[in-house]
């Protein structure tokens, strides 16, 4: 009696399901120690002091009215405090009603595709991606257009332009990106807004931007505000203060955006009607005030030079990610993605297989594991490598 | 370029805005203290004192990991905590996988809609209503089919049977309700369960449950999962715990649900999917601490009574509520809605025409607004009563 779309999303969602208790099998018999799980991408590290301490601040000061219902589109000092980081960010001059708080990125996604999707309307992915982007799309009845990236997962603007049709609606892109941790530069962010900008109907960019804080290397990524005007960005602190469990985020369209004001109302409406009204009161208020505070990006940085080390040290070949949580390692020739997963958990080896993220011949590898899992798992490497006849590039 | 469907309802939410703009520059016009606003149905109680407490102790003695994912479906032990209160309400046995954690009851709404529509699936509502229900339903391609309620606002159940289509997937009820504070009686649940059984295809009821605890003249709301099967509850904490703006919810369904399985599986998979996954962690601890507190319900029965009192003793008529936080006056015969609403705008009362219900005929008061505002405006109903020739049945 359920829906039949949610009957099908429901039995295509067991591959995941069974990786996850093959995972709790595998530690159950070895130990967790034994056991290298770099399958989930979950957020390891503490939120940043400032957020405690704000927390406590409003918890042992509470002021009347503090948990009460607000503005539908959230604080108004929260987002007036949003638009000025972004202003500052861009060069542009940003208000508080372009921001709409949201319960995170999902719930933003979801409020922008409502409120820009007729029935199948089509959204370009550029893959790899986020595998609920198709839900997300698919929830407001588009259609998903999926347009492979580069050997580098930079964007490749020949394949774009031929996947746009009179029905191409929006773009997504997620830089940096979950699964290959790639960074998209001043000069491609550029490149697509041109390409967008010569078609004869206004193509929307949803820069999903949960990652943009977790960035390697002394880089910084470009603002998508700067280089591209018909933009709409959805934001979350599930990574960057990490609190994914607390559904805080935000959307904010550019002052540029050709539909600025259609846009910002319907935003505001759709969080309202999907039942994300009023983001939650308590976390409005703390990252307002920790808006500059950040996790401890060293540590994560730490780890994934570790994990990269293993991967490349034992002869298997990955794009150094810049940003983000993983690492999307090459599959070595010759063998398929389960093929090789398989030889993988013979080492006890958990890694997602690139159909996951709809791009075959590579595996993500989440190195948001403790650094005890990813040191241990070094042997593994070079013994799957053996047993491959590949070629080590390191000592052990 | 933004939705058709969306643009047409930004277009009709303007007489709502209209309104607040209205009673705002009133307000500025002849002050606050002078204006009589019952068009908000904010919850403008502070949380009891649990509330405070279990959220400074969360803040002063943070735990690591509690920012982070938990489960699609929320923790465990808040689950729990809700399946044996539920289970101890009704007699069932209900265990926590029954329960899924939302963002408040909008969301568990959209969840619900979400899991059982395919598209043109009809759900029937009872008028009057909490109009958002028609944007859940369409959210998720589903039609609206609305059936009128009697002069007491109880189920009509010869209209309901003949409202039933092979198309009807499930029916809302909301007890105690909005706008019309009537709580439905035992009987009245028992005959809506042998209606809906007695169709050859299963009818899901999604009870809206908001205002459970807000129930006055020591009367108790019976447990809907007592004499109903197919039953899914959507409840809230914004109005028992007078949490509004922290969002923070479930959905629960019943153990003699003959849907179970799927539809416990398919709304956690919705959950998830339209972006509202992993309830505000925080929140989940805290009403786990604090499940049998609630706000000072007499402090609202107070209020309830002394505004029913300025309307039956003006001369007005009403069915006085027994919950929730509104009452639904009836507008004087002779007169539309907008007539009546147009009289009382001249003495600064501000109502909501029955037209936001589908239901006309009524006006909504909420009463949930200062004891201040109340007792003044209870001369501003003797003078509308007057210049419409309406006997009063007390003195001023």
């Amino acid at each position: 009696m359920i829906s039949t779309k949610i009957k099908a999303k429901l039995a295509s969602g067991s591959a995941i399901r069974k990786m996850f208790e093959e995972g709790n099998r595998l530690k159950k018999l070895y130990g967790d120690d034994n056991v290298f799980d770099f399958s989930i991408g979950n957020p390891d590290l503490e939120p940043p002091k400032e957020v405690a301490e704000t927390l406590k601040e409003l918890a042992n000061n509470p002021t009347p009215g503090m948990h009460g219902y607000m503005s539908n589109s959230g604080y108004e000092s929260t987002r007036a405090a949003i638009a000025a980081q972004r202003s500052a960010q861009s060069g542009l001059s940003i208000d508080a009603g372009a921001v709409c708080m949201t319960v995170g990125a999902a719930s933003a996604m979801n409020d922008v595709l409502h409120s820009l999707l007729d029935d199948g309307d089509e959204v370009i992915v550029l893959a790899p991606f986020f595998m609920e982007y198709i839900n997300y799309i698919e929830n407001h009845n588009g259609k998903v257009v999926i347009v492979k990236t580069g050997d580098d997962f930079m964007p490749d603007f020949g394949a774009i332009k031929a996947a746009i049709t009179s029905k191409t609606k929006a773009i997504i892109i997620n830089s940096p990106n979950n699964p290959s941790g790639v960074i998209y530069s001043e000069e491609q962010l550029s490149k697509l807004n041109e390409l967008l900008k010569a078609q004869d109907h206004v193509i929307q960019v949803i820069s999903d931007e949960p990652y943009i804080d977790l960035v390697y290397d002394g880089l910084t990524v470009p603002s998508v505000l700067k280089y591209i005007d018909n933009v709409v960005i959805c934001f979350s602190w599930s990574k960057s203060l990490s609190l994914p469990g607390e559904r805080i985020g935000y959307t904010l369209v550019s002052p540029k955006n050709e539909d600025y004001e259609d846009l910002t109302g319907a935003i505001v409406l759709s969080n309202r009607i999907l039942g994300s009204v009023n983001a939650p009161a308590i976390w409005q208020k703390v990252v307002e005030k920790a808006l500059n505070a950040k996790v401890d990006v060293a540590n994560y940085e730490h780890r994934r030079n570790l994990l990269y080390s293993n991967i490349v040290d034992a002869g298997f070949e990955a794009v150094k990610p810049n940003g983000a949580l993983y690492i999307f390692m090459k599959t070595p020739d010759g063998l398929t993605d389960v093929e090789f997963q398989e030889v993988c958990a013979k080492y006890n080896l958990l890694l997602v297989p690139g159909a996951s993220f709809k791009r075959e011949g590579y595996m993500r590898l989440a190195f948001c594991v403790s650094e005890k899992t990813i040191t241990g798992s070094r042997q593994a490497f070079f013994k799957i490598a053996e047993e491959l006849n590949i070629a080590h590039k390191a000592e052990l």
